[in-house]
C-alpha cells in the first residue's frame, strides 16, 4: 500500500537518507508518518534487536563499535540506535571517541542515529520502538540500541529488544548492588568489560553467583558472563558468538512469538497512557485544570481527587 | 475530620509505628489509604524536602548519614526515605554499612525508611510523594529522598522535592557527561563527594563551566559546587549551609508556591495516567485487550491503531 509520504517504500527499498528523515520525524513526535509506521510494522520483523545497557564509563560504545565491526567480517549489515546523549555515536562524547568510529560511518552495511533522550520515558521508549522499525525495514540485520544506566527509562528502552547486554566493568562492588537491584532479571548476557583491571575475578564470581539464584536458569537459558577489553578488541568473537546463540536459542524455543506479544503490550500500554491523558484533559478544559491544580497546591485537595474529579467530569458528560 | 484507619491522627501526633504502618500500605497500593492521605496532605507542607541523586557508587548515603548528623545538632528532626534499593539504608547493602548507619536507627528524632523501586517510574513517584506526606506530617523538618542514578525516574522522584542535591565522584569524564545530559538541569547543589581523590580540581571545573551555561544562574540561583569526604566528615558543615540556604532562597523569592503547584501537576498528571488506562481496559476487556495485542504481534496492526481501536470503542458505547 503506498503511503501518503512515500517513506516506507523508500526505506523498504533501501533508501538510507529516507529511514534518516523519517527517525527524524518520529524524534518530534510528528503524526503524519503513521500510516509509515504502520506499513513498516506490517512489513518487517526480520532483525534481531539487541540492546546494551550499562553505567557511564563502562565502554559499552566501543564494545558495540568492535561488535558492529565483528558482524560486518561476517557479512551481517548492523544498525545502532543510541539513546546516552553522552554516547560517542552521538557527537556528545570526546572527538577521540568519535573519530574512532569513523570507519562505521562511512560503511553502507551500517547505519548509526542518536535519540534524544529528553521527556518522558515512556516517550523514549516509543521513539525508540519506532526507529527500530526503520532500521529493521531498511534491512538491517542486526539492531543495537544503546541506553545508559539502570533507571525505569532504560527498563522500559530494553523492551523494545530481543537479546539484551549489561555491560560492568571489574570492581565496583556497588554497581554490582544496583544490578543486582534491577538489571539483573533483564538481562541475557553480562559483559565484564575492561577485564585487563584489577578484581575481573571477584567481578565474574560475584555476577555466577548472582545468577545462580536467577529463575531462568532452570528455564534453560543461562545467562553468560563475557570477559571483554573492547579498546583491545579482546573477547569480541566469543561475546558475537553467545549474541548470535541468544537470537538462535528464542527462534528455536518458539520463545520468539510471546516475547513479541510481551514487547508489543507494553508499547501499546505506554502509548494508550499518552493518549488517554490527552484526551482527558481535553475534555476538561485547560482552565479547569489549572484550578484543580491550584486547589491541590493549596492542600485543599489531594492529588488522588483531583484525578477523581477529572475521570468524573468525562463520566458526566457522558450521561448527558 | 477522624479518618476510618485513624492512621492520619496517630501519625499527626507523631506516632512513628503509624507512619510505618501507613508506608507499607501506601507501597503496597492499599486503596483504603486514600482519607488518611488527603488528611495528611490539607493538614502538612512544613518540611523541606531535599532528593540526594547520582550514581551507585558515589557516596550518596554516607552523605546523607553524615547530613542528617548534622542537622540532628542542629535541632532539626530528619527523615530519610531511601529509593535506592542498594542503599545501605533498605538493608540491601554491606553489614559494614549498615552498622555504621545504626546511630540513626535509635535516634528518636530520624526517620528511616527504604522504597521498593519496583514497578513502573511513576508508580515509586507516586508512593514516593505518599510516604513524603508521611513523614512531614510525622513532623520531620527534613525529608531527605535518596534515589540512584540518571534515569527518568530518578528525574520523575526528584519531582517531588525542593531541592536537589546530585553527587559524583572526581575522575570520571563519562559520568560529568551523563550529568550534562539530563542531570545538570535538576540540581540545585553539586557535591563532589570523595574529594581527597585525584582529579577533583578538573571535575570542579568542569562542572563549573557546565553550570556557567545554565539558565539558572541568571535568575539568582547559581547552583553551587560543595566538596565533601563524607567518610571522614569533611565538608558537611558547608553542605548543611547551602541546603538550608537554598530553602530560605525559595521561600523568600515566593518561588515555593510555584514550585509546588509544579510538584502537583506532575503528581496529578501520573496518576491520570495509571486511572485512565485502568478505566479504558476494563471498559474494552481483556479478552479484546489480548485478540489486539495478539494483532498487533503478527504485524497486522500497528500499536498506534491498537491504541486507537481502544479509544474508539469507548467513543463508540459513549454515542449509545
Amino acid at each position: 500500500m503506498p503511503t501518503a509520504l512515500g517513506l516506507a517504500e523508500k526505506v523498504l527499498a533501501g533508501d538510507r537518507r529516507a529511514a534518516a528523515r523519517l527517525i527524524t520525524l518520529i524524534e518530534n513526535g510528528d503524526e503524519s508518518v503513521r500510516p509509515e509506521l504502520a506499513e513498516l510494522h506490517h512489513r518487517g520483523g526480520k532483525a534481531h534487536i539487541v540492546g546494551v545497557t550499562g553505567s557511564p564509563g563502562a565502554g559499552k560504545s566501543t564494545l558495540i563499535h568492535k561488535l558492529a565491526r565483528c558482524w560486518r567480517q561476517r557479512q551481517r549489515t548492523v544498525g545502532i540506535i543510541a539513546v546516552d546523549p553522552s554516547s560517542p555515536f552521538t557527537g556528545g562524547a570526546l572527538l577521540g571517541d568519535r573519530i574512532r568510529m569513523q570507519d562505521l560511518a562511512t560503511d553502507q552495511g551500517v547505519f548509526i542515529r542518536s535519540m534524544s533522550s529528553r521527556g518522558s520515558s515512556g516517550g523514549v521508549a516509543k521513539a525508540t520502538a519506532d526507529a527500530v522499525r526503520v532500521l529493521d525495514a531498511l534491512g538491517m540485520d542486526i539492531v543495537v540500541v544503546e541506553t545508559v544506566g539502570a533507571g525505569q527509562s532504560e527498563v522500559a528502552v530494553m523492551d523494545v529488544v530481543h537479546t539484551v547486554l549489561v555491560v560492568v566493568v571489574p570492581g565496583l562492588g556497588d554497581e554490582i548492588q544496583a544490578i543486582k537491584a534491577g538489571i539483573l532479571e533483564i538481562g541475557d548476557i553480562f559483559v565484564i568489560n575492561k577485564a585487563d583491571r584489577d578484581g575481573v575475578e571477584a567481578t565474574q564470581r560475584e555476577l555466577e553467583m548472582m545468577l545462580e539464584l536467577d529463575d531462568r536458569c532452570r528455564k534453560g537459558w543461562r545467562p553468560p558472563v563475557v570477559l571483554t577489553v573492547a579498546s583491545k578488541s579482546e573477547g569480541i568473537d566469543a561475546l558475537v558468538e553467545k549474541v548470535d546463540g541468544h537470537w538462535d536459542m528464542i527462534r528455536r524455543e518458539g520463545l520468539l512469538q510471546e516475547a513479541e506479544r510481551q514487547r508489543c503490550r507494553r508499547e501499546v500500554l505506554e502509548l494508550l497512557k499518552h493518549k488517554a491523558v490527552l484526551s482527558l484533559l481535553s475534555e476538561y478544559g485547560p482552565d479547569d485544570f489549572d484550578a484543580l491544580i491550584k486547589a491541590v497546591a493549596d492542600r485543599k485537595m489531594h492529588p488522588h481527587e483531583a484525578v477523581e474529579k477529572i475521570m468524573e467530569n468525562k463520566k458526566e458528560r457522558k450521561r448527558k
